[in-house]
């Protein structure tokens, strides 16, 4: 199937297969020339076709962010595995039953709580269900803080006499979504890397296993310098790219391959304003450059050949309408885009945006359609 | 099929049908005593089934936004449908396709650009779609101005003289959902009438048939007290009822009829954190509220039986993970909740959160999970 773009229904979701694999790419080989295993996360993507291109191979290894993804891509052949939320015990049948399959899909948590559910639970299942202990790179969200050793290894002591395997620890390190400058990004992906290297001390001091030590965040990936000690670094947004990482400074705005398609549905000519059939409903609420230096809206508006218009932003959306107008402040003239006009839109961020569709429409270097790739929503 | 609540996967989208009955019987009987016909937006619930609780009869009348939410409630045996987007020229041969199968699927336009797109497609297939011309009650989004008498006229002839149906004026008075104060949102009301009113007297003082005047807004359906001269109102987020809807006063708190389910996975005790399964995506990123006078940050947080813990709120999500904690400067106490344990946390916005899910859990009075009902995303 080739077809051409502006057939498409809209709005929908595009994906620049080319840009995809440029990204895939240069993550493979900044991450090689550092010495670690990459294991891309599919919470962004959640499509096997995109998986397969982000990992070294179709077994894997990836990182999932929710229990039906573990599902569809172990279904699919990846038989390596790491679920990156905290488990709730009363997921472990889930767990048990991906790993029953033949994949090896590996849990974390942070909780000596936790450890003793688990490790009950390997132990009755007979299952040694591998497990990666959470700790806090930055303060942002979960996990055991880096020099707390006594809890690190009192988790370590109940997963290993409970009956589960220490795999070893992972960080996120999620604050460095809010930096720019290229030095404070190597600095925060050094930071990563210490708590990591120190919490996995901490655990072999105490004469556990800590075969991985796991690291990652898109932007800490991307400005990492040296990664000693580190066995794998887990990224996702990086394949598709978005306007936040663009304004973080991971990925150049040209590098983006996800693009919501539009068409003109109106004019509020008097100001300046172009209505589109993209709301936030295919767009997302995700605003996340309204804390950055750039605020784009609720998106960069590009024409079908995926180029920006200058200054041209979604400025404000409604569930199923986008105003496109000038940036407030730009001289930059407003585009003659007549009713039926059709549109491409760089989404803010590329995890929100792709789970409001359930496709890619699949475009190659022509800008015409060659395939149709599902995505998995839900949990 | 009856089940006890905490044995639900989560995070998942609950819906309590008693309060949903009450939220649709209470707008039913507000709109009744105006004398006008409820034709209820189905964007919010996006289901089958709570669409016949509020629609008058299994036939419609009913709202939808998206071209796909038509054919799945024709399909359902719904027959009286306004696809209330503007429409694309290009949308309109699936427009027909809804049409040829039975359901008297009206559009919407508003410029003379589409009327004569829609008459040129009216005549060459045969089929005389019918047309409400979209009337800008408040400057927020798309319509003509409806003191543009000229402009009506000629959107009007067009249609008929193209073959298509001219069958009145609609109006969305979007701006209300930033009022508050009910005097205000009354003056809203009466605004969006009057405009209404306005724009049909121009179609009837041409000779142009304007047999249907269609309002609405879930805040000005709610605070209306005179709806003289139009023949009906939509309106969709009162019947779920959400965060947003309750800061603007449309309903109480204690209406919200869905929530969404989730598991405690962690805790942060030195910062106040509990961690839960539920993140921006089973809430959307909609934080509407952060431009009311009370912020409620993700949602409000609320035990397995529905009842809000005091000043419990979701202050922050990452994809999979949602932050609960006090709200900033209350002295609530944290309540103690073991890993495993379960919430219901009420969202800003029942639009942007239902779209995260493709089902709702239905309950019963006692909190049981009685049915699954499930929901139509996308385009």
């Amino acid at each position: 199937m080739v077809e051409p773009l502006d057939t498409l229904p809209t709005p929908c979701l595009l994906l620049d297969e080319a840009r995809l694999r440029a990204n895939a790419e240069r993550m493979r080989a900044h991450l090689a020339g550092l010495g670690v295993t990459l294991r891309p996360h599919l919470k962004t993507a959640k499509s096997l076709e995109v998986g397969r291109i982000a990992m070294a191979s179709p077994t894997g290894p990836a990182t999932v962010s929710t229990l039906r993804e573990a599902e569809f891509f172990a279904a699919g052949g990846v038989r390596d595995l790491i679920y990156g939320v905290g488990i709730a015990p009363t997921k472990l049948p889930r767990v048990a039953a991906i790993r029953a399959g033949g994949t090896d899909l590996a849990i974390v948590l942070d909780s000596l709580e936790q450890a003793e559910a688990v490790g009950f639970h390997a132990r009755a299942s007979g299952d040694p269900v591998p497990v990666l202990i959470e700790v806090d790179a930055d303060g942002h969200r979960s996990g055991v803080a880096p020099d707390d050793g006594d809890t690190l290894v009192a988790i370590g002591r109940a997963l290993t006499e409970g009956g589960a395997e220490l795999r070893g620890v992972m960080l996120h390190a999620g604050d460095s979504y809010g930096l720019r400058d290229p030095e404070a990004l190597a600095a925060a992906a050094e930071h990563e890397r210490l708590a990591a290297v120190t919490a996995a001390g901490a655990l072999r001091a105490a004469g556990l296993p800590c075969p991985v030590v796991s690291v990652g965040s898109t932007p800490t990936a991307r400005f990492a310098r040296d990664l000693t000690g580190i066995t794998e670094v887990r990224a996702g947004v990086y394949m598709l790219g978005d306007l936040f990482q663009a304004g973080v400074g991971s990925v150049a705005v040209g590098d983006i391959a996800v693009s919501v398609l539009a068409t003109v549905i109106g004019h509020q000519r008097a100001k300046g304003w172009i209505i589109v059939d993209a709301g936030w409903m295919a767009l997302s609420r995700d605003r996340g450059t309204a804390r950055q230096a750039v605020d784009q809206g609720y998106g960069l508006v590009c024409d079908l050949a995926g180029r920006p218009y200058p200054d041209l932003l979604v400025t404000d959306a409604n569930q199923e309408h986008g105003i496109v107008a000038v940036r407030a402040g730009s001289d930059a003239v407003l585009p003659d885009l007549a009713i039926g006009a059709q549109i491409r839109i760089l989404p803010n961020h590329a995890c929100a945006t792709g789970a409001q569709h359930d496709r890619y429409h699949v475009l190659d270097g022509e800008n015409r359609v060659t395939a149709v790739w599902p995505r998995i929503n839900g949990w």
